[in-house]
């Protein structure tokens, strides 16, 4: 799902990454970026039980513009708090349902975030790129 | 040579991404990213007629902290500018030689660079991934 996620981030011009770290003990499921330094955070939920078991989602808020949820077809989405958007996604593909309302970063936060960002997704393509780079890192 | 760089800048707490674009019509065989934001253009030579066919290189400058040329064991040094950093590579590892003075980016230009890399990584990393985006975006 997170990746039919990431594919319809790439067509609204966003990139993204998976299993972020916006602060210590968070992990957010999606975290997009886009072409003005948007953050979006979007979770994945594959069922009623795992949304219910979701107790961190509303410490999210505070590190992104806009907040979604990605579920499937089948997920029971009144169950989803109305001020946050909402996206239907399947492994292939994904369409935005209800738009997040904007609570914008502050500029300091917004900038130690792009470069985690920035961070984050330059450690797994090198590592993926040269798995002999792992050795030197901390895991 | 770029992959031996890279693990060093790994060592050095920095991340790095290849084929760098900060302008158009400019592209850097390696920028790294530290963890304070600094960023590092390394340009990789292999040979004298490689570096004196180069045109481009002062260009760079202006586009980072620090500039370094990364050469191989037999590349003959003396040819470099003083006034540049040193890295001697190979493709399992690397190391600097001489440290490239500090001119450092006005911040509004290392924040653009700072996105530009973000976006450069997480792409690339999402080509590697999900070889079935590629369609979606323009080459």
């Amino acid at each position: 799902m997170a990746r039919g996620v990431a594919r319809h981030l790439t067509r609204l011009g966003f990139v993204s990454v998976e299993e972020f770290v916006p602060a210590r003990g968070l992990r957010v499921d999606v975290m997009g970026l886009g072409p003005k330094g948007e953050l979006w955070v979007i979770e994945c939920k594959s069922s009623r039980a795992d949304f219910q078991s979701d107790a961190k989602w509303q410490g999210y808020l505070e590190w992104c513009d806009r907040y979604f949820w990605a579920v499937d077809l089948a997920f029971p989405t009144e169950l989803l708090p109305q001020e946050t958007g909402l996206i239907i996604a399947d492994p292939y593909d994904a369409e935005v349902i209800r738009m997040a309302p904007e609570d914008r970063l502050p500029a300091a936060r917004r900038k130690v975030l792009i470069q985690k960002f920035a961070t984050h997704a330059a450690r797994r393509l090198q590592a993926l790129r040269d798995p002999g780079v792992l050795g030197l890192v901390s895991p």
